[in-house]
């Protein structure tokens, strides 16, 4: 065994190229043991393994700067970077990240999670050291789905314009986490094809010698067509005409081959672009025939071939997402779907296919479907962007000044709110209620469980107005569902559970908590009123007001941060009040960044727990009877 | 006079083609008198006259969609579709709006203010239509700076894989606001420059036909070297590699040219792309000299030749920025200055000249321009984001993800904190309190004056990790400037009268205000405290605590929203404190979208006044003696 002997890049260094394949066997078969009882993301690994042993084998981490994009190809890295031993605890509570972390090693430079901002960090990288007059490589690994994210496109422009040496390695596995789209997407299928692309070049070369000499008006075409060798055929022409040399494209698993290309690409003066192709889940074969499927695996996931998963019960939120998106778009023509690049993670894959002249895969793409969502909206379609509450943060000016500011018909349902468990801090959704809460003419709700999650859903769509819907990652709660939708009074809260001594107003996944500290509270003699609020805005001022004539006092729960949430709407709308004597407890997310784990343990470490939501009760009641 | 006779593009297509150059030069002097009263928007307007006139001349608004990105080149547009005698109300206080606007026309199909939206939302337009079997045409019309916005090119990605009928019109003036930068830009320059393009290709065409006729091994080449014809010389390769037909360049002021132009694009199916070229300020020489000093004039600027702007007193914002980054770049070799196409508007001309190296125009490219800082940061140097608030909207996720989960020492610049005037709606500052105090790491704070404003650019240069300073658009109050940079306690306010009835919690450009209602409040019997906040996160909690155990009512005012803003901070605070029977008046702006006009009316329609402070702080007193 070689990988054993392997804790650094010093240590590979020392092995002889010949025993590389062997090596890159060895981590394929550590990966696929590993994950199989910790889960995480198999497929993009498998796919960079001779990628990565050749950029670690070549240049000299951690003074050259190895910039993974996304982040969750960068299991191999942190292997040969001496962090293999604590692959057991991977993505779990207190154990190793998911993705790059600056804190667990001196090679991980830039950290990430949300996809494409390599580009943008390697070009603040290279300007860094060349004021600093310093001379080291810096090497963005990009995939082709990240590539075509604005960002990164944006970066482009930027580093084809100067100068400066990055080696830009374009890793083309054909797939985001859904299949790839666009005519970025399209072109690169288009150099892929051409295997043959140097020999051919070879041969134009020798067959334009033998073109004979022309003279007078002729001569300068001629030479322009010499010129524009490089642009014959297919090639990398769109790279170049941003600036680029372009390198490729060349197998990303033949490691001879490889490390030609990342030899001469060394050579090259100025903005490189390596076109490395790779297959995603490669060696492994299950994950290669589905790729999306393998793209990331859950704990515990047993590895076996064709084994189908077994059912969740209760359903997943993201399918009842999907299920409703169909019920509506059957009975509505202009009912339209809008992914950026999340088609299965958001449940859309039988929408899509039952509707896909309807259906919208735009790839990684967010701040586009949000304002091509809003561009369908000012035709009267019902455009419905389904998109995660971390990934909404890119298209925050698209739902400000396209959707709300034109209070345009768009639903947004944000999936993957509060917290999301093992991919940890990049991907935590427990921002959006502030961020969206200060946008006038947006509508905010959750709900309380997977049925009434299809009411707020058929709400939304029902709704004139722009309206979001927040939803948490994973599965409901096990509900009955009704048999009909039904639309929700907008602004409305449910009171759950009558009680004069406190109120407990949750929103949308602390219900459930609110209950059950209530249960807790009457065998302690304490009487709870818990409402179901439904929306962070419009909140139910009805409610509030006959709360604080009263005089409860009130304890708000919500899974997202307490600065400007829901529990800050409900203390804005009092202390407009007259007579606003009512103490208000807010209960939510901290003021730091919640790193991965299990959700109840982020849940807990943050203190959203039964516990002490029935303490915050005791305590806020003692203090109100204090003070009158 | 043909101008006085055309109020609808009905009109306007029964003038023959021969007489709209004369049409043109009216509309050119219609704009150069209204604008030298009114302001606006002039450089841009001017070089679209030709380019307006063909469109509706050839097209059918409001059938066919015409998306004006950006929107305040949208002038001649109004002119012609039946605004023309409200001009003299542009961009003031209930008068016509600077950018198009539904309401004001059915000719207005898509509202923007900002930049790359166009293209988006014309897909969003273009998929509605053939989902609803229409037919007409969807025309975004783009400028090249706006083009290397990141959504821009998101959209030129799904425009491109799909073969719906687009035609975008490149309006290229070589323009964004400050000089365009970028390897699209390179590329485009290239392609204005080879004028002889469609002889050219000609003369290629007969020359590759006297090639002699070879067979075997080179057969293939020859007839690639045939197919790739196209990509010969100097072409628009890359928006053809992108999935679309190129067509031009071709000049936006030969309206014969351009008229044959775009009807060749109206015949040709699928995505098209007419790159037109344009002289920003076309007619009015010196607008044409200075086309960045030209984008915009002032109310009441009197548009005399080479006559220079009369030094303002007292000074700008953006001045004081500029000079402070300058200092600071001075004495640190690390202060590195970046800025989205906003250079000039940021005040960063003069410091682009001493540091050109140092100073980083990524263009129109908000993201890039978030995550390129903080790949400067991650390598110790300091890098200082000059970004209007609205803009930095785009850069949001970058702002969460890159810069502050990484807790990097970046400083972000927000310019036009606040209400901007006559830009109105889609440009208001209002939201980046709320949005950035969720965001953990973050500090975020506002001087009370310019010469405040300094020392704090000093403290976000002198602190670790992410700060935020937001400041006004316009000019400062007049005071006089320290000798010395100092740095300010983090999270400390400064109490500037003292005052036991009501203390008055200020942030930024409302102390002013607070002060003079504290003088108000004085002659009517009440003393108030007012308080300077300088900072809406980290809060100063001694400060809180104190009012709090003095059982002193409370009144917030700022100009930013009201949801999740600095008030909502203290409210959170004191709900917090056992004890906190203190009442808090918030004030802010409250939750619509407040059109354009002058600060002053913004800041009455809003009730930020120093009488409506002063009303407030009575009504809290009132309230709170009745209670206690």
């Amino acid at each position: 065994m070689h990988l054993e002997q392997i804790n650094s890049p010093e240590q590979l260094k020392k092995l002889p190229v010949r025993e590389l394949p062997r090596l890159a066997e060895e981590i394929r078969h550590f990966l696929i043991e590993s994950l199989s009882v910790t889960g995480g993301h198999l497929g993009s690994n498998l796919g960079v393994v001779e990628l990565t042993l050749a950029l670690h084998y070549l240049f000299d981490s951690p003074k050259d700067r190895l910039l993974w994009d996304v982040g969750h190809q960068a299991y191999v890295h942190k292997i040969l970077t001496g962090r293999r031993s604590q692959f057991d605890t991977l993505r779990q509570y207190k154990g190793l990240c998911g993705f790059p972390k600056m804190a667990e090693s001196e090679h991980d430079i830039w950290e990430t999670g949300h996809s494409s901002t390599s580009l943008s960090a390697a070009m603040g990288m290279a300007v860094a050291r060349d004021l600093k007059g310093e001379d080291h490589r810096v090497i963005p690994i990009i995939g082709d789905g990240a590539l075509t994210g604005g960002m990164a496109l944006e970066a482009l422009n930027h580093i084809g314009n100067e100068k400066r040496n990055i080696m830009v390695i374009l890793n083309d596995n054909e797939m985001s986490i859904s299949p790839n789209v666009g005519a970025i997407h399209n072109y690169l299928g288009k150099l892929r094809t051409h295997r043959h692309y140097h020999k051919l070049k070879e041969e134009v070369e020798y067959f334009l010698k033998k073109i004979p000499s022309v003279g007078g008006a002729f001569a300068t075409a001629a030479e322009r067509i010499k010129d524009s060798m490089k642009f014959l055929v297919v090639s990398g022409v769109l790279f170049e005409k941003l600036g680029f040399t372009y390198l490729g494209p060349v197998s990303g698993h033949n490691l001879d081959e490889l490390m030609e290309c990342l030899r001469l690409a060394d050579q090259t003066k100025g903005p490189v672009l390596v076109h490395v192709v790779t297959v995603k889940g490669k060696g492994y074969l299950p994950a290669e025939a589905q790729a999306e499927k393998f793209h990331g695996v859950s704990k515990g996931y047993k590895l076996e071939a064709n084994k189908e998963a077994k059912k969740e019960t209760p359903v997943k939120y993201a399918k009842v997402f999907g299920d409703t998106l169909i019920q509506l778009a059957e009975t509505d023509k202009r009912v339209v779907g809008v992914t950026p690049a999340m088609l299965g993670g958001s449940g859309m894959n039988e929408f899509a296919s039952k509707f896909p002249d309807r259906c919208f895969d735009v790839g990684i793409a967010e701040q586009h479907a949000g304002t091509f969502a809003a561009g369908l909206a000012t035709q009267g379609m019902k455009p419905v962007l389904a998109i995660y509450s971390t990934f909404l943060q890119r298209a925050y000016d698209q739902v400000i000044h396209d959707i709300a500011r034109q209070n345009l018909n768009v639903v947004l349902a944000v999936d993957r709110a509060g917290f999301v468990g093992a991919d940890g801090e990049t991907h935590q959704g427990i921002y959006d209620i502030a961020y969206l809460r200060c946008i006038p003419n947006l509508v905010v709700m959750m709900p309380k469980d997977e049925n009434e999650f299809r009411h707020m859903l058929y709400t939304a769509y029902r709704t004139n107005g722009p309206i979001a819907v927040r939803f948490p990652r994973g599965t409901g709660i096990g509900v009955e569902m009704d048999p009909e939708l039904k639309e929700l009074p907008i602004g409305k809260s449910e009171v759950l559970r009558e009680g004069g001594d406190v109120a407990l107003l949750a929103f949308g996944t602390m219900v459930p908590l609110a209950l059950e500290a209530a249960e807790r509270l009457a065998n302690e003699g304490v009487e709870a009123k818990v409402v179901n609020a439904r929306f962070a805005k419009p909140l139910d001022t009805e409610l509030l007001d006959r709360l604080n004539m009263e005089g409860t006092p009130v304890v708000t729960i919500e899974e997202g941060c307490v600065s400007g949430g829901f529990g800050s709407a409900v203390l804005e709308y009092f202390s407009g009040r007259e007579d606003s004597g009512v103490p208000v407890q807010i209960m939510g997310v901290p003021d730091y960044f919640v790193e991965h784990g299990d959700v109840k343990d982020q849940l807990s470490e943050v203190g959203l727990t039964v516990e002490n939501i029935a303490q915050n009760a005791h305590q806020i009641i003692a203090d109100h009877r204090q003070r009158v």
